[in-house]
């Protein structure tokens, strides 16, 4: 974060990682803030991120209307296209000489920790050769895994979606009951698995279990809590993390004997939920057991986006470039740091020098799950609530009950 | 649908099958039309169908306040509980005595065609005993396929959701390309696999392949054609119907030595995509296969509901009140008739002998299908778009290059 004299010339930004409904908001409100730096004399957009520094498959920015930045930052899922890639440090070096040769003095990069991790290699680099470059990572995850930051644009929108299924199914599980699991994305953090509890109002509403990737799974203990679940309310409902796993840290779903799914190598995503019924059938004699797995489905459904999320990923884009190109900071990450809580709620913006962010990822707090591992606390919601929006009032019947004429 | 003298006293109504986003707009729509009619002096609501009423589970629908049913029909969900049964002989004679001892005068059942079934029997049952009643069933399914109607209650809403989750998934698919197969539900009708094309508006745009129960699936030419399309665009979007079935008639998804599962019954749904993916990286060497089955979520997501979709829940309901109040028709089912096309998509609403919509269930016509067997015509979008809403206009960058420095 060294202050440097003010750089002029182009820009690229790249897209990297899952995509979330909020990272072209981050996209284009880089591009829109960059119009009014003259600094920047030319805004390049890499395909597939880094790999499409790589091969110089770039697109013009700046020639884009504005109408179709205003539709693209409406729009889910990466505009330039995503890739899952860390590149080598020989890759590293080639995507140097790219932007040297399309005299490049801003570098701008949409992802997670790994996305931190490359742009402050590239800026090393840069800084050996001498080269004077601004590198900035804004932050993008669904996950809400990055550190220094109190939350990542795109996490509000998942989160939102995980939190409205949860009600929807509720309701569905309240009218059918039985036992209804459904698997949430977060291989290590179990963030937006934990928005599944954000809808609920009243004292039978589910999720009645929530597991997480930083609890340890018992089996054991699982069969007990459904058991009594079950027992009170006549349904259960369960909320699980796909990387859920037992004490040793081995993830369920590919634990030997116990996958359901035999030696067959499986692409999709049914095998945990499908292997946690089973058990539960199995074990607890309950005929009527689904599992349900959410999939891709949570970060890129249209119109459900939260807003306080959209006008956040907006925010920390422009944040990039103003930095860059007005403040003459050289590197960092854009990070948001919460200046009012519940309905006061607002933010702030801030740079944080890149190796903070980049590699190591955060886990939900241990404050946020219940002492049993089994649930999530009220600190959680009260954290998580201004990031979605409003969920909509759902209504119920309390029922004035018609006297029995027939089996009083 | 004789008419009678026009009958006086209590009404009872229940809600049954699967819930779908609007079954409660039908229920809400007809209490509301019952306060109307002053022949109609009390207004029950059994609590899980047909099980509340042999149980004389019933609930005062007329104690309710305006405001607490507003919010019910904008719940999704069946707000009075849902059962999956179907009666036997000896149970609809129970189910007659309830009615009889509570002086049921009208009795309305919100469900599919087993619940029209149901209704018809009661029916029957009543004429037998020369008892006076007014019986109708109220459509609901998303599955869309009841005889007679042009299309059923809940149809729009769960179309919605499949096309917004596609839509959604396309651009997830475009920005990190590979195979990606989505598993929709319909065992029999392929209408809600089908809403999968409705927000397709490029001609690269997924699904770019759509399989559903109406037309025999191969697994040579599933290959072929993914192969086919994967060489064409670099990704491939493919829709199924959890109910698709060789040619013989057998599912895939449980079709012996083919199955992936080995000999473990799968409670959960994860199975026919997590088959089809596997066998998708076996034949065809492709390494980025993914497999999503949507599940519950489609029937009952809050906020996503199609506002044509929701009127018309509420008028079926108020209408089958109001045929059975004023015009003291005795029996029949609602069914919609189409009154205008595209945009001036207007809809009527008339009533059908039970007997016409009871047992059978409609398919996927034939000129929905591609003659390949393995797309969706224009003639179904035409058909199918004015039941959903209007879908989110997405934006993507045509892309000006910028021309190569260093590998031209």
């Amino acid at each position: 974060m060294d202050r440097t004299a003010t750089l002029s010339g182009k820009a690229v930004i790249g897209q990297s990682g899952g995509p979330t409904n909020v990272i072209n908001q981050s996209l284009v409100g880089a591009v829109e803030e960059a119009r009014r730096h003259g600094s920047i004399t030319g805004f390049y957009g890499a395909l597939h991120g880094v790999k499409g520094v790589l091969s110089e498959e770039l697109i013009d920015l700046f020639a884009e209307s504005s109408e179709t930045l205003k539709r693209i930052a409406e729009t889910p899922s990466a505009a330039l296209g995503s890739v899952r890639k860390k590149p080598s440090p020989e890759e590293c070096h080639e995507i140097f000489k790219v932007l040297q040769a399309h005299e490049v003095r801003f570098f701008f990069y949409i992802g997670g920790n790994d996305s931190a991790e490359t742009t402050d290699i590239i800026f090393r680099l840069a800084l050996e050769a001498r080269y004077s470059i601004g590198v900035f990572h804004i932050p993008k995850t669904i996950d809400n895994d990055l550190l220094v930051t109190d939350h990542c644009p795109g996490y509000g929108s998942a989160a939102r979606f995980v939190a409205l299924a949860f009600m929807g199914d509720n309701l569905d599980n309240r009218a059918l009951p039985g036992v209804k699991i459904n698997v949430v994305m977060g291989r290590n953090a179990g963030f937006l698995t934990a928005a599944s509890v954000l809808g609920r109002r009243r004292e039978d509403d589910g999720p009645h279990l929530v597991y997480v990737p930083e609890a340890p799974f018992d089996k054991g203990k699982f069969l007990s809590a459904v058991e009594v679940v079950f027992k009170r309310h006549g349904r259960c409902m369960v909320a699980v993390s796909e990387g859920i796993a037992d004490v040793a840290g081995n993830p369920i779903y590919q634990s030997g004997e116990e996958d359901s799914h035999g030696n067959v190598q499986l692409s999709g995503s049914g095998a945990l939920g499908d292997f946690l019924a089973d058990l539960l059938k199995r074990e607890l004699k309950i005929s009527r057991v689904r599992a349900d797995t959410f999939g891709y489905m949570q970060r890129c459904f249209p119109t459900i986006v939260s807003e306080v999320d959209s006008r956040e990923a907006r925010e920390v884009g422009a944040l990039a470039v103003r930095s860059a190109a007005r403040e003459g900071l050289s590197s960092g990450s854009v990070a948001i740091r919460r200046a009012g809580e519940g309905k006061d709620y607002r933010s702030e913006y801030f740079v944080t020098p890149l190796e903070t962010v980049a590699k190591h990822t955060r886990k939900l707090d241990a404050r946020f799950i219940a002492p049993a591992g089994n649930n999530i606390t009220e600190a959680f919601v009260q954290y998580a609530l201004p990031l979605i929006g409003p969920l909509p009032n759902l209504g119920r019947f309390e029922g004035k009950r018609i006297p029995k004429k027939l089996k009083p």
